[in-house]
């Protein structure tokens, strides 16, 4: 199939798709797009690939998919190996419960259109940011204490579901930087950082960070 | 399985799970919690059954789940029928698209914590909120044109995503009473307003709705 991925370097879901690529070793094509520009505006992104005008998009065999959740179950189910979510059915609901902390109660209420719509003053839209990324964080944290306990401390870590990286980290780690960015104290979540230390030693996270996609210009 | 869903009458999120469990004919019992009068953020709810203290919370076996999403998908891996997401890989991934279309794009922006942040004034509360609906259902709306493209136009309705009620119902339907609460222009939206009629015709949505769960007292 061919892959095309409309991305923006900085977007944490964007991210968390080309991380997704990388892990299945599928090859595929990049639309950058820079979203503080607007490109994401254009009449011919809006019209025919993604209907909320968002990052990212992938493109299959020309059928545009936004929502970085649709796209990385249909990964899996299309390319099942390297596995993104556990085997076992419980601890896939852990993992889709995971995710959907960060996809539905965190992400969304400190994206760049919500901030736009909150203040154009720096410290007010930061202030909003840092308390609901705080508040994500916080539940993510909890979780995971509770998920430990049904497994048994000695299963953990390192990673958020234990020793096998999976989806939850592809949301939990792309969120990290604007936590930091907006001053939430990083210190009162030991396990999520444990879990992004562990993420950021794989090659195929490493080689999708933002970092790594900034223009040069 | 034993099966105790913490819900609120008029959680949008709760209802959804009201309504898959109807669907699967799975018998549970009812905890009901105010949300409003905060019994959703007592020591014991907080502490053993939801991480970032939302409803709805699916007791399984005395293990508690919560997102609603995650709910929903366990539901289906482990009570397959009737089906609650499409066989065809594609059109599963169009239902996940949709789903999160209100899960994360819709409903996180308007909910009972964000408007408390927003503001205490009603006029403001209600701005906000029709403006992230109008939004959400805008991007709904254009993602069933482009579905009913894909299938060809004479397959579009009546449901989201056909002639099967599907998950991305589940999740439409529910967010409806708020919109038309604050004041959204539902003309606009035809395939929602069908998707919407077809649903509440059927037993399951009608009987898990927030009216027949409302507090007598």
């Amino acid at each position: 199939m061919a892959l095309v991925l409309h991305h923006y370097w900085r977007s944490s879901a964007s991210w968390r798709v080309r991380w997704a690529l990388a892990l299945k070793e599928l090859p595929w094509q990049s639309r950058a797009l820079d979203i503080v520009k607007g490109e994401h505006r254009s009449p011919e992104f809006m019209g025919v690939r993604s209907p909320i005008s968002h990052v990212p998009c992938l493109e299959i065999d020309g059928r545009p998919l936004t929502e970085s959740v649709a796209i990385l179950e249909w990964l899996e189910e299309t390319y099942p190996t390297p596995a993104l979510y556990p085997r076992d059915p419980w601890m896939r609901a852990r993992c889709r419960q995971l995710v959907e902390l960060v996809n539905a109660g965190t992400q969304p209420l400190q994206n760049l259109i919500v901030l736009d719509a909150i203040s154009h003053e720096p410290a007010a839209r930061g202030a909003w940011a840092a308390r609901w990324l705080d508040r994500g964080l916080t539940a993510y944290e909890h979780a995971l204490a509770t998920i430990a306990g049904e497994r048994g401390a000695a299963s953990s870590g390192p990673h958020s579901l234990g020793a096998q990286l999976t989806a939850a980290d592809i949301f939990l780690v792309p969120q990290l930087p604007n936590a930091r960015r907006f001053g939430v104290d990083m210190a009162k979540f030991p396990r999520i950082c444990e879990a992004e230390a562990a993420a950021l030693a794989t090659e195929a996270c490493g080689s999708t960070a933002p970092e790594k996609w900034q223009p040069t210009e």
